[in-house]
């Protein structure tokens, strides 16, 4: 759950990275600093596959790969950025709340 | 990962259904057909422990149990909402995504 929770968090990291513009793969890697490169890969393939980053291969050696937001994905972007900044606003209050909560004797 | 994401299912009903008013746990657990008895009060003491969701017990015998969504959880709802509604927009795209990723031989 936790692991689920962490790839989550990637892939909001990605989309945010990816909205500035599109990005090869050793600058995303550079941007999301602490990721692994098995994370990397399988957050961006799992964007690809559901159609919201498109993936360019130039045919250079060693072989250049560019990744940008699909339409699609410019408006996941924009949803996830709208719940980010909710939670950023709302945390202080979340997180009183879950201090009262376990301070408080359960009733029934 | 799976029962993760079957949790937030539950999360996401649970509030859609808050969202529209306050009810007892009888009849939430009526709207939210096919929840378990744990599910739900796991869910619901999650979003209780968030400040998402008030609960008031009134002291009759039995004691009566009703929730309520707080200021904090009716603007969660929103974000949910508004995050659902694009999901079942894009639903189309995002298969038709899915499917052609899959059939494509992949390229390095």
């Amino acid at each position: 759950m936790i692991l689920d929770r962490l790839g989550e968090q990637w892939t909001v990291m990605t989309l945010a990275e990816l909205a500035t513009g599109p990005r090869r793969y050793r600058e995303l890697e550079r941007a999301l600093q602490g990721i692994s490169q098995r994370m990397m890969t399988l957050t961006l393939r799992r964007l690809e596959r559901d159609g919201h980053v498109l993936r360019h291969v130039e045919p250079t050696i060693p072989p250049s790969v560019t990744y940008e937001l699909s339409p699609l994905g410019q408006s996941f972007a924009s949803q996830v950025a709208a719940l980010v900044a909710w939670s950023r606003q709302s945390k202080t209050q979340i997180e009183a709340a879950r201090t009262a909560f376990d301070a408080k004797p359960r009733q029934t």
